[in-house]
């Protein structure tokens, strides 16, 4: 089965197929390959481009979605059903499923003992890969080439499963420069070694704001937090792009962010031409069309069954 | 982009194509022309008619719907991303899109940046034009014509978006009268001013109800309300309709009502024969088929490249 | 109206029908019969196998599916619309409609007067039809025929909804025995008398667990309660199937469960042979199938004015 939980499941190759295929995507080539097909949107946490970004993805190849409304399950009583039995029963019923959940274990545990393709579409602060996907398609869009880049990095680098699965693909990329930047609390060397295995070489930790000489700044979000965790105003506003700060950036550089942004973008530079995070967003679609075709393109549904009722009276 | 956000926005020979065209989708004329599109229903306010007839009317042409539930982005804190970018990016993903949002600006707002049609589902106590425009049909089919009517609406005249939209588009087709009822903290003449522009000469505005000579009674609700604003329930019952205040009631009047109905409309009335309200909210139906076609007919996505998958096997 | 509010409300060589159909739709005999059609889930309760499973099972037969997010209405307040008038408005926009609700009453209440069939998804502790359906195809799969059976059902048997439902369609089946157990709140010879009419002479009750000569032992599940009605944890542990227990089944015999299970079934009960109750909700999806054909075999919307858009360009 064709599970997408870490960028480490997909070759280098497989990571450039994926991207070639939502090029073809995006300039319409596509087919209703989910005709009478089912795919399931288990989300147990918040979200808004994932899963309507999915289910669109979904709707355009001919997919019917079905939606778990699993916000409930979160505030069921300690005696619900185990997520392994839920996400067992559900993928019998599912051609494939998109599963978001807030403990970083429900991955493996999720996948156990499935009957459908499963894509991560975020667990914890493990991964979030469809993400990664998205924002190298971005990239390569934005400049045209994914290899020999300066990339920094701002925010939550230790706790954004985007960040991460971004490190994981870049670091196989042959990147100049990997740049982290954020509170003392919230990235440090470590980060570097666990994200970045292979290229520490080329990674630098900065704690205050540089986008000097980048070809990418990727604004990872960073939440206040809470308790002793939580970030003072002013150390998250030392971490925000205002109008001013974005000077330091060339003029080839771009803008990159998931979304969503609460203030750590500053409006203003919406209309900016090295802002790019709304197109990203947008080419998303695409991205997500190609994985979902190709987590499906064994699937367990046969074709040959499918016939339209005749019509014709 | 052919958005729908309130009545000025179609000219009166729009409003009789789209009530036409629903006449055509009534008699079971209609394609697929949504195979392969996204309707998208973002509801930030409770809904059962519009949510769910909307997406009926997405099936019912071929669309597959997704769902914001943006029920939950109600409970959120502050420091939520803004309806503003929520609705761009969603937009992206979608050939259409239903909004409901409580704040009467959220139109506004929402419409700035967006890639695709939207179409008002009620915002805050502004407007709801494409009920107006169930209600013009319900009207239509009931007396075969649309001008020169005596026209009861009686409730929250003030709050009530569904009276806005349906005052304004009356009142460009030459009403013979708008008797406007209700309780002196829901109604006055300025309310007549507002949503009765060119016809206030028609209008009258009664503190009591009175059915004489009406061509129709429209029940537009009228909720308790809070605080100082609250009716005392003798003040509301003497708005309600019941069988014996409907003797008042032509034998060629009906009774109209955008529902839900809590206790404005007597149960004993659902058997009268001039009772129509569930055949408008039935015909509501093919209304927003009419409108979802009309807002997509320019879709963004191309129906060229849209193709069934080879089933041949 | 081919309603399905109960098990009576099938003829015994209708049921054979369904679940022959059942076999059929598991063997890929299927066409999009739900093209441009709506199946609605009006779920007041919460649920993942049969709403999630009649979703499915739309999705594979081409209707477009609308969730009434009923659950909503659960915390409205008391002056919300009625069910009556919910159901009726929302079933004009459908062509089938899968019902569950907390109130036993709420399926005589909501088929009042509605305009699609309507399929009973369980009504309080009254009856749950279509999973006694997906029980019945799942001992046939298992044992190869339906009669002259030795079933268990053990848990809270008054209070199980889909134990209701299959020991009224057992009773019709010439039960060799009806083994009911449970603990003596839970289960006494009333229940045999309400739900086994016709063959109580054939039924059982045991306060205690005994799975000797039983063809089938089926897990109906045991909340503990609440209140004075509260099982102690030792007296719910009786009642739980376990390795050690289940030496007792004979080798042909079968577990069957409704799920989900918390832990009236232990975990290391899964990979023993007789287990089927994965297999039993995986091939609920076909038995699902054929009901939703069944029921919409006469829909309304005429399938002759269906007609995919040209997209020919």
């Amino acid at each position: 089965m064709r599970h997408l939980g870490a960028i480490a499941d997909l070759s280098s190759a497989e990571v450039l197929q994926i991207l070639d295929r939502s090029e073809e995507m995006r300039s319409g080539a596509r087919s209703l390959i989910g005709a009478g097909r089912v795919l399931t949107l288990a989300f147990f946490q918040a979200s808004t481009r994932t899963r309507i970004g999915f289910a669109s993805a979904g709707v355009r190849l001919g997919f019917g979605t079905v939606d778990l409304l699993a916000e409930r399950y979160d505030l069921r009583m300690s005696s619900s059903e185990s997520l392994e039995d839920t996400i067992r029963v559900v993928s019998a019923y599912s051609d494939a499923l998109v599963l978001r959940h807030p403990a970083n274990d429900a991955w493996t545990t999720a996948v156990t003992d499935v009957s459908c393709p499963i894509i991560n579409g975020g667990n914890g602060n493990g991964e979030h890969p469809t993400q990664a996907l998205i924002d190298l398609f971005a990239i390569r869009r934005a400049l045209g080439r994914l290899d020999g880049l300066t990339v920094g990095i701002v925010g939550d680098i230790r706790g954004s499963r985007s960040a991460h699965s971004l490190m994981r693909a870049l670091s196989r990329l042959v990147p100049k420069e990997i740049r982290l930047m954020g509170p003392a609390l919230r990235v440090d060397t470590t980060d570097a070694s666990t994200w970045c295995a292979g290229v520490t070489e080329q990674v630098t930790v900065l704690h205050h704001l540089s986008l000097r000489n980048l070809d990418v700044i990727y604004v990872a979000g960073l939440p206040p937090g809470t308790g002793a965790d939580r970030l003072p105003d002013a150390e998250r506003e030392r971490f925000a792009l205002t109008p001013q700060c974005l000077r330091q950036l060339p003029d080839t550089g771009v803008v990159l962010c998931p979304l969503p942004r609460i203030d750590e973008i500053a409006l203003e530079i919406d209309s900016d031409s090295r802002a790019r995070f709304f197109e990203q967003s947008d080419d998303g679609l695409w991205v997500r069309m190609a994985v979902l075709e190709r987590a499906t393109s064994h699937s367990k549904t046969p074709a040959r069954s499918m016939r339209f009722a005749d019509v014709s009276g």
